[in-house]
């Protein structure tokens, strides 16, 4: 009888391959298959982040989403054809669990923080095995960037979809004192308007490509592009009781 | 002339000394003078973390706390005498740098996310060299231990201190999707109240000692406890859109 084998969801961190877990590159290292997501035609991200740590015969399993950005995620055929997708993908992976091999997928950030891995979790975590190894998360890679602390004493710390209706991340922007968010892209001119709304522009840092050799670190008022990549995160941070 | 030296703030992550980043671990086993904050009469839980990690002639400088829980954070005296311990501990080490050495400063979790490096940092860095390495949160390691994503979709996460009056824990309890609570330990009872004046106490779990070997995940709802100790955090799950 097949010994299963177990699926490791292994969270990569900021973008700096150094900054990975020791667990992380250990695994990486040792890894038979070695699964990742990516938009089509690209190299992908997280496979990018372990270039040069793989072995040589390692099998590579590139996960392509049918859509990223072509339709609004609130169009209800993207659902229908990502969770196609998901359910497709986690088949292929059940397979050569069950077939004996061990499988790390990549997951660009920490796995359990808004991660695409978690829609894989979620179908496979009740019939084969899964270990998540956590990660520095990218928001952790953009507040070091700006060389200032997030939080001090009792600070509330908000963390925002740039995803989200303008009033809604008004509301929040207002009662934070410290902030970040995510998802920015094509949400960056509302996210704009929201900080301005909620008091916060002056205050906030733009941070693109934390960690990773591209990076900059902009006050948001000092922005002239109209846009941002998606390795984008707003930063504004707290200013709580320091002795 | 003699070359300054570099101090650096390096993240060892939630506990487990194999979470600790690639950098991390290489800076550790190099390093001549290592730092560490500490109650007094303890071992330190920094410290602890990297047993058996650093060169058996590493120089340690213990950096202990004159007051913790004895003083309430809000007495003025707190800050006195926290502000004056900072202020010497932080000339004892631009002296060393100064002198041409390299300091490492053990930090539990990220150094920039409601650390006590922070009060080091914020003295330091107009002074001498600081470099910061930011690791894996203990929130990471508490969602991960739940074995459950923290955040999904658009989802609003925020972190709460429950040093915070229980008026403000449970009007963000309230507003928000997915939660994070922290500085618990005496503050208990009052975060179970704002727990479920908010709405939030059914779906809410208590993670102790995050990824280290006495780890417990428990619902709070089933804890029979009075009380929980310092290592503890709160966690509610976000439930946004997942296809």
């Amino acid at each position: 009888m097949t010994k299963t084998g177990t699926i490791y969801g292994v969270g990569l961190g900021p973008g700096d391959p150094d900054l990975m877990s020791v667990r992380a590159h250990r695994l990486l290292g040792a890894a038979n298959h070695v699964a990742f997501f990516r938009k089509a035609g690209r190299k992908g991200q997280a496979r990018q982040i372990v270039d040069g740590l793989l072995a040589q015969d390692a099998v590579e399993i590139p996960m392509e989403y049918p859509v990223t950005t072509e339709i609004p995620v609130h169009d209800p055929r993207y659902n229908v054809l990502l969770s196609a997708f998901y359910e497709e993908v986690t088949q292929h992976l059940i397979a050569l669990v069950q077939s004996g091999q061990d499988v790390v997928v990549l997951c660009e950030g920490d796995p359990f923080f808004y991660g695409s891995f978690m829609h894989l979790y979620a179908r496979l975590r009740d019939v084969v095995p899964v270990e998540v190894v956590p990660a520095i998360t990218g928001m952790s890679g953009a507040w070091t960037a700006t060389e200032t602390p997030i939080t001090w004493g009792d600070d509330v710390l908000t963390v925002l979809m740039g995803t989200l209706p303008q009033d809604k991340l008004v509301d929040h922007i207002k009662r934070t004192d410290a902030l970040v968010i995510m998802k920015i892209g094509s949400n960056y001119q509302k996210v704009v308007a929201a900080l301005k709304d909620g008091g916060k522009f002056d205050d906030a840092w733009l941070v693109q490509f934390a960690t990773m050799g591209k990076q900059t670190v902009t006050k948001l008022s000092d922005m002239t592009d109209s846009g941002t990549p998606y390795f984008s995160i707003i930063i504004v941070h707290g200013q709580g009781r320091r002795p």
